[in-house]
């Protein structure tokens, strides 16, 4: 499966290239300008890109028929893929704008939200995501990393988990570093990486160095390309495709959701009496809104 | 829109109390339990409440039906809809196991989820959303509360807003109280409280705050029936229906993502701009991996 | 010792009341007039008090020597104290005025923390502090909690002796609330809790769970009166008498870095072992300013 | 007064050199040992430093004499006060040894940082905390930033001034980086950073890019050779002479307490009525202490 992503990747550069024999000559400019600046031409329509390389507008059309895709924005969208996490946030910007206006955002995003869940559901490895499962009983301790926008996912998935369990840390920007805080991981530990484009990179460092201490490490990312999956025993891919400038991590979340819901059903004897404790707790201290606690 | 969900609850007890004459005893004795002690009968199956009431299963199945039902299934949701906020944690437990198990938690978080976000697509007050919008662009200081697990909402949403705006406070638990940090709140700022079943009781008192002192709110939350909206100007309803014991913040992310685009794409020049100098930034100052400065 | 302090106060009500009968007329008015009103009475001029009862300043003197003070001045002193810890911030600014101007706020404030640490050393528990020691390296799991102002020290310590142990817990605000962070706890653990008036609620209320569940705490305070001493099992005394309106936590942080050092000296081994490889990570990951990587 | 300090490095170097020539055989030796071997030396006992020399203990000690220290010991001193910036944490461990032990660690320590105070008072620039006063009311915003343990200082000077001033924004460690949070700083702002050996790189990089804004900058740290105070337009200088390896950070916080009073006592007015209102909030939705709403 997620095999099948990269190779996916390499395919497209490969068909290019096995396909190059057999091309006319108007094509073959084409798949050399592709194959030098796929990172322009992903951002270039068929007219722009058959005047760059000096041929016609609909000899481009054919060059995408040739590749197999169904037209040239099939083509174009698998060039953009491949550059997605190379994108600057400007030229994410510039981006959407062809996807996208503010009249129709609302829509749109909670459109793409929904597609990027059901591309997850066909897209993750089930079989990882119960050895996740497996692995986070296993553990020590749980050690849970994400940063920049990934602190969201993060955050919300160590509240959970530490209200089902007695091991988890957060590792998070703070007064001490990130490393300070992974000091004393060990091979009989987990530490949970969450990143999506663009990657932090302390997230990465601290991967390596978990790896240099044995420490299993399970990836939630949008790729395997990712930089966290190249260092993660498990990965779980969600995908994270922008609806603009913005990452959406709304898959990401959902993912997350059935991890902890996951690891809660494992546990429901113990979460129950927890939970019972934490409901006097709250009614006592006045956490939650209750009728009868409200101000009015 | 907002008033039809509103009335729907009402409607229910009122289709109850006004349906009351026409029905048949045994179906009088089902409405005045249900009357008096919906939450308990929202757990029950139809057998169970039959036998509380001492009526057959049949009695209960056409008694929903008369209320205009499918089957009894349908009322029975109707009745959990109505006390969700209630629900303690170790009943949202129970309440699970009947839809979900830890074998199908991914697949089925995952399809709940892309339903969250359709239902939400429904539901939400796209005038509302354009005025929210408005809203940010005319308030002198924007205010973004959202505490427990609505944290890595607004979070998030602060995290991008900061990016394209000058003028974002958080407002988190810290050193700090909630209250010391709107003590400078006026009339002229904004607002926007992000809320979620279980409602966290601080979030409501800072509304209470934020209306003594004529500030605009607007809420993020799931319902015209919470408590967030009762303070707030503008509502954004987004679905949270949870897939276990989680609160499910899924479809709310997925409009906090449209809002962000929205407000981005209407400053698009400036937000150009400051992405610019930050993009010089991150790669100076090492944020995110780009190929030449992430250690091996 | 701590007896001392604590008698001292009820001295002063019982010297009063025991004197009572010796006392002359006018005598027996300002012994009433304190009885009933020292919060009053604390900021008053001998004259001012002279006035409140009808009794001349020369009358209220001589009171005070009655009761053993040299002076007025004195006896008001201990009155202030008395009611320190009820003192709002208004009151507090209001008394301030009385001692520090904005021109000699910076000698006047370093004088004072000065006189604020040799009086603490002068008051601390040697004993206590060596038991505390003790109780670190005894404890299965350590847990520090300050909230408010006192969330610096806090934090201060909670940095260094993550440096030096492997099982320290911050106990802070964020998206978990202050029980969740505590809820696992038991009587193999040590809670280091550390407040200063005017004291948290929420510190005080967690030293009550702790309490309820057989954990051992440490408070850090300033008074044996203070509610932290109140559910301790050891007490480390530091004063923090206000300069002004701000609490001084400047004797308290100094108690703290030798606490730390303390500790530091114990595990010697141990750290130089913990701070060869953090060097290593400082240097590599440029945490700390070394010559060769400050940009310039 | 600050180029006294900065000269009396220089000159402690100066000094040797120009009396190089009428020293004797056996002291040019130890002259040129230093000169070049200065922070070896530093941490070499009089005897040592002559046999690493090939001279006698009593020419290391006229040597000492010979630049006009009392002693040794004095001489010592102050190249180790030269090199203190770059001692590593393991070295200070080391360092400590021969100065403070378990058991005198807490009278040790609290006499070390009266004596902190002490020096501060001396040497702290007057005219410069009070024009970081005025600055402080001139500013359209004000930043303040520190990080690692100088975080507890930040958020201390933070969480007071946010009581007084209605435009002080935190710096720190998040989601955000420090960058993202300086976007908006310009000319008319102020910058104030706090940072004591050993130095955070990061606070570095934020004072270069405040300077490229034309930002004005306070620092407050622990030397005018500080890498601050290298970008600082006012320095305020605090001694925070290690105990030991920890770094101490008590005179530095009374400088601030006299800050947060010298600034309280100019708006004492405003903070009277922000005060009531915060008494107020404080009282009814039980932030501190007070007799009738602490649970028992």
């Amino acid at each position: 499966m997620e095999n099948n992503e990269e190779s996916s990747k390499q395919d497209l550069m490969i068909t290019i290239q096995s396909k190059f024999q057999r091309l006319s000559k108007g094509q073959k400019l084409i798949a050399e300008y592709i194959l030098k600046h796929y990172d322009k031409a992903a951002f270039m329509t068929a007219a722009k890109l058959g005047i760059s390389v000096g041929v016609s507008e609909s000899t481009v059309v054919r060059f995408a028929n040739e590749l197999g895709f169904s037209g040239y924005p099939k083509l174009q969208k698998a060039l953009q893929e491949l550059i997605k996490n190379k994108l600057t946030t400007v030229q994410r910007l510039e981006l959407s704008n062809n996807f996208i206006s503010e009249e129709n955002a609302l829509k749109g995003v909670l459109k793409s939200d929904m597609e990027n869940i059901r591309t997850t559901l066909e897209k993750i490895d089930h079989n990882a995501f119960e050895e996740v499962v497996n692995g986070i009983f296993a553990a020590r301790k749980i050690y849970i990393i994400g940063l920049r926008s990934s602190t969201a996912l993060s955050e919300f998935l160590g509240f959970y988990l530490n209200l089902i369990l007695d091991n988890v840390n957060m590792v998070a920007y703070g007064m001490s570093d990130i490393f300070e805080q992974l000091i004393n991981i060990s091979h009989e530990d987990l530490v949970i990486a969450i990143g999506f484009p663009r990657y932090a990179i302390r997230t990465i460092e601290a991967l390596n160095y978990a790896q240099s201490k044995g420490t299993k490490v399970v990836a939630i990312t949008d790729s395997v390309l990712s930089p966290l999956a190249a260092k993660a025993d498990y990965t779980l891919i969600a995908q994270s495709n922008m609806a603009s400038f913005v990452d959406s991590l709304v898959a990401p979340l959902s993912v997350i959701n059935a991890l902890i819901v996951a690891v809660g059903l494992r546990e429901k004897e113990k979460i129950s009496r927890n939970f019972e404790e934490l409901e006097n707790i709250w009614q006592e201290y006045q956490v939650y809104s209750f009728k009868e606690n409200t101000r009015k």
